[in-house]
C-alpha cells in the first residue's frame, strides 16, 4: 500500500439478501442500491447464497438482474452465488448464476463472489466458470474479477498457493468466513462468542498483501444486545471486530447492516488524530532529511524510512477516499487539515 | 463435523505409565484400564515412551501386552512407542516395541502412537513401520493406526504436508507435544508459564479438520498447586486449557491423571446450556425456512445455513457421544433436553 | 538447544548509524564498539540502510571501513547494507557495499544484514551476492555469513522454504522488521501501537530451530514515553517486548539504544530465579532416575525427559555466556549457585 495508483477501496464488503419473504422481496438490495453518505458500501454483494432461502433464490437472481441496472451506484457490485467445493450440485448452480449474471448485467458487475472453495484446484475451477461466462457472451479477458470466501479447512491449508495463484488471474479479495470456517473446524462458543481466529487474519492479510490482493474480515452477526431489558444495536463489539482487523492490515470489513456500514466505513478512514499525526510527522522528517539525518526521534519515537511509510500509508488512503466518495471525506476532517494532507509531499528519496 | 457417521471420539488421550517403581508396576496401566464414568478416557495410552524410566520400559511393555487383553476397555487402546526423527537407536526401539505389540495383541489395540516425528519424510518412515508390522503378522492394511505427537519444529514446518499425506494413510491424530516442543524451541517459563502456541494450535485445528484427522491437546503439567499452605489438584488451570482447546475446535486434550479425564471428557462435552440453546435455535431456525426466510435474527443473533451448521455440531457429537458412553449423557443431560437433541430434524435443505 | 556446542550466542541485535550529520559522524558506531558490560551487544550491526541518511550512506561506508579492525569488539560484527526485492537500484547499492565491505575487512566481519529480501528467489539472489564478493577476494567458501530482515509479505509468506533453503547455505539470522512489515501490510497504529504480529514471530521461531538458525526479534522505536510532564527512557514496554520473544523462544532482540543493549542481554540470560529453580530440579530428578522413576512431580510439576530438555536449556545457555561473557554471569549470578550450574551433570541417558 505504498503506490497511490494501487489503492483500490472496499472498507466495506456489505452483503444483502437478495430476495426476502416481504411483500418487496428485494427490499434489502435496494436498500442497499440507494444508500448514501456513511451508508453507502464501498462494495455491495447482492446475496443469491445463505442470506437468501433456498424456495427464493430463483426471485433473487431475478432482482439482481432487475434492479442493478436501474440504479447507478458509486460503489463496486459483486453478487455471491453459490457454490462448494464438496458438492458438484452447487457448484452447478453457480456457474449457472454467474452466466446469468456475466450474460445479462456484465457489465454493471465488477466481479462475483465464491463462497466456500476449496484447495486450489477448486479455486482454479471458480476461475473457469468466470473465464466461461466471460468467453460465452464476448466479455474482454479478466473484466470480470472473482473473489472469494475463506471458509474451509482446505481453503485456509492452502491459502498460500492460492493467493500465489492470484497474483496472475482475476482474483480481487480474500473475504473471511468465521461462521461455516468454525463449524468445518468443529469450534465452540462456550458462552463468550467464537474463537478470532487470529492466526487465519494475520495469515490472510499477509498473503493478501504478497500477491496484491485485498484482503477482508468476516461477518459479526451479534447484531444486537441487551441489558437492563433493553435490546440495542450491538455497536462497540462490531467497532472492536472492525477496529481489530484494521490493525492487522485488512483493507476492509463485512457488513450485514447499515449502521455496520457506517461503522466500519469510518473505522476504515484514518482518524482525524490519526491524520494530523502523521502529515506532522512527514512534515518534520522531510525537514530532518533536508538536513542529513537518517533516523530522527519524534515526540519520543525513533523515525526512519521504515517508520516513515506507515504515514505515507495514512496520507495515501485519505486521497483515494477522497477521490471517490468526496462527501465523506469533507464531512469527516477538518477542512484545514485535509487540505495538508492532500497537498503534502510524500516522495521521500 | 457435519456427518454423523464421522465423528470419531477422542475427548481424551489418557497415557498412563506402562511400568512404575512399585510393588505393583502396572498400577497406573490397570487403573486406566478400569476406569469408569468420567473418569474413563476415550482413548488409553499406556506409554512406553517419556512416562516410563529407561531400565522399566522392557517390563512395561510386558505389562501392556499382558493386561490388555485381560481387560475389556470400552474406549480405544494406542500405545506410545519410543521414537526420534534425529536419532536411528531410538526409531530401531519403537519398530520392535511396534512388532511385539501388533504380533502379541494387534487386535485389542487400535493403533500406535509414536512421538518426536521429524519431516514429512519422518512420519512415512513410521507408518512404514506400521505397514510392516502389520504384513508380517497377517493383519489387513490400514487395521493398525498411527497418530503422531507433533513436538518439533520439523513437524510443525510440515505439519501441512504430513496432514495431507495423512488424507490417504492410516494417519488417524496429531496430538501436541508442548514440553519437548518449548525444549526444541528454547521458548522460556519466566515464571508464569510456557507458551501456549496459539499459532501451532490453531493450525493443528484446521490442517486435521482439511484433513479428516483428530486434533488433541497437549499436557498440563502443573497438576498441583498451592495456596495458604494448602497443596491442591489445579482444576482451575487445567480446565482453562481444555476450553481454550475447545474453542479452537480440539476433538480433544490430553490427560495425565483421572481427575484431569473427568474434566477433559466434560468440557469436550457441550454444556447443558449450550445443548439448550443449540436445540432451540435449530427448531426456531426450522420453523422461519419454512416460511420461506434464508436468514432470521434469533436473540439477537443473524442465524442463517452457515450458523446452522455449529448448532447441528452440537447436537451430533451429543449424538455420538450418546451412542459410546449413554451413561455419561443420562447423568449430564436432563432427560427430556436429551430427547430433543436425539429426536431433532437436523437435514437443513 | 540442546546441545552446548550449537548455540550462538545473538541476544542483542543493536544497529548503529554508520554516519550521522554531527562533528563526529561516527559517534554512535563508535559508541557501539567500545561499548563494556552489559552494554556490549552480541552482535553489532553497523547500518548503512534505514539507519543512515541517503546522502551520508558513502560516509557511513568509509566509517565502517576505517573504524572496525582499529577495535577489538568481542562480539560479532554484522554490517546491515541495502537491499530491496522489488527495486534493482538497491540490490545494485548492496552488491557494491557487500563487496567493499568483504575486499577491505572481510576478515573483521562475520557476515552482512540484508534487509527487504522477498520471496526465495530473492534471498537466493542475496547469498550469490556474498558467495561472489568471497570469491573475488580470495575468502572460503561460507566464511561471510548472511543474515536476512523478514520484512515484507513476500518473505513472510516464503518463510518456510527461505528457512530450509538456509539449513544449507550461509544463512545464520532470521530478523523480524515490523515497521517496514506494517506498512506492507496497511497494518493501523489506532493510538496503542503496531500488531505484535504473534504468528509472524511464533512461524520464525519455529521455523529458525527447524533449520538450526537464529531468529532475532524487531526493533522498539518508542523509546521514550512523557508522564506528568517528564520525558523519560520507555523501559516497561521494551523489557515487555522482549520479555514476549524470549518466551516465544526467540534467541535475541534487536536494540536501538545502549540501554536497550543492557535490558535485551538480561532479559536473554536465564534469571537467577529461573536458573536455581532448573538447577535444583535437574538434581533432583536425576536422583529420582536413578531410582527407576521415568516421571517424577516435583513442586507440583510433573517432570520426565521433556520437560528436563526445558531445564537443560537453562543451564547450557548460561555456560555459553559464560565462556563469552565471563563478567556477566559473574555479575549476574550467586556465585555458587553459578559453580552449580557449571558444575552439573546434564546427561539424562
Amino acid at each position: 500500500m505504498t503506490d497511490d495508483t494501487d489503492i483500490r477501496l472496499c472498507r466495506t464488503f456489505q452483503t444483502a439478501p437478495a430476495a426476502v419473504p416481504k411483500e418487496d422481496s428485494a427490499k434489502y438490495l435496494r436498500s442497499g442500491l440507494t444508500a448514501a453518505g456513511f451508508q453507502a458500501p464501498d462494495w455491495l454483494v447482492p446475496d443469491l447464497e445463505d442470506g437468501t432461502a433456498p424456495d427464493m433464490k430463483a426471485e433473487g437472481l431475478e432482482n439482481t438482474l432487475d434492479l442493478v441496472p436501474d440504479h447507478d451506484f458509486t460503489g463496486e457490485i459483486w453478487p455471491r452465488v453459490e457454490w462448494s467445493y464438496e458438492d458438484e450440485t452447487y457448484r452447478e448452480k453457480g456457474r449457472e448464476q454467474i452466466d446469468r449474471l456475466v450474460s445479462e448485467i456484465g457489465d454493471e458487475i465488477d466481479g462475483v463472489v465464491v463462497p466456500k472453495v476449496g484447495r486450489l484446484e477448486d479455486v482454479r475451477r471458480a476461475t473457469e466458470a468466470v473465464a466461461e461466462a466471460e468467453q460465452a457472451h464476448g466479455y474482454a479477458d479478466n473484466s470480470i474479477g472473482l473473489s472469494i470466501i475463506v471458509e474451509t479447512g482446505c481453503a485456509r491449508s492452502d491459502l498460500r498457493e492460492i493467493a500465489r495463484f492470484g497474483e496472475e488471474s482475476r482474483l480481487t479479495a480474500l473475504v473471511f468466513g468465521p461462521v461455516d470456517y468454525t463449524a468445518e473446524l468443529g469450534g465452540r462458543d462456550l458462552g463468550d462468542g467464537r474463537p478470532r481466529w487470529d492466526g487465519l487474519l494475520e495469515a490472510l492479510s499477509n498473503e493478501a498483501s504478497a500477491a496484491g490482493l485485498l484482503a477482508i474480515g468476516g461477518p459479526f452477526d451479534d447484531l444486537f444486545t441487551e441489558r437492563a431489558g433493553l435490546t440495542f444495536y450491538n455497536a462497540d463489539a462490531y467497532a472492536d471486530q472492525v477496529e481489530h482487523e484494521a490493525r492487522l492490515g485488512l483493507d476492509g470489513s463485512w457488513s450485514l447492516y447499515p449502521k455496520q456500514t457506517i461503522q466500519a466505513n469510518t473505522v476504515h478512514m484514518p482518524t482525524p488524530d490519526e491524520l494530523e499525526r502523521d502529515v506532522d510527522k512527514i512534515e518534520r522528517f522531510n525537514a530532518a532529511k533536508r538536513e542529513g539525518t537518517g533516523a530522527v526521534t519524534l515526540n519520543g519515537q525513533m523515525v526512519d524510512e521504515a517508520t516513515f511509510k506507515n504515514f505515507v500509508n495514512t496520507v495515501q488512503t485519505v486521497r483515494t477516499i477522497d477521490e471517490t466518495r468526496p462527501a465523506q471525506t469533507t464531512d469527516y476532517y477538518d477542512a484545514e487539515l485535509l487540505e495538508r494532507a492532500l497537498g503534502l509531499e510524500l516522495a521521500y528519496r
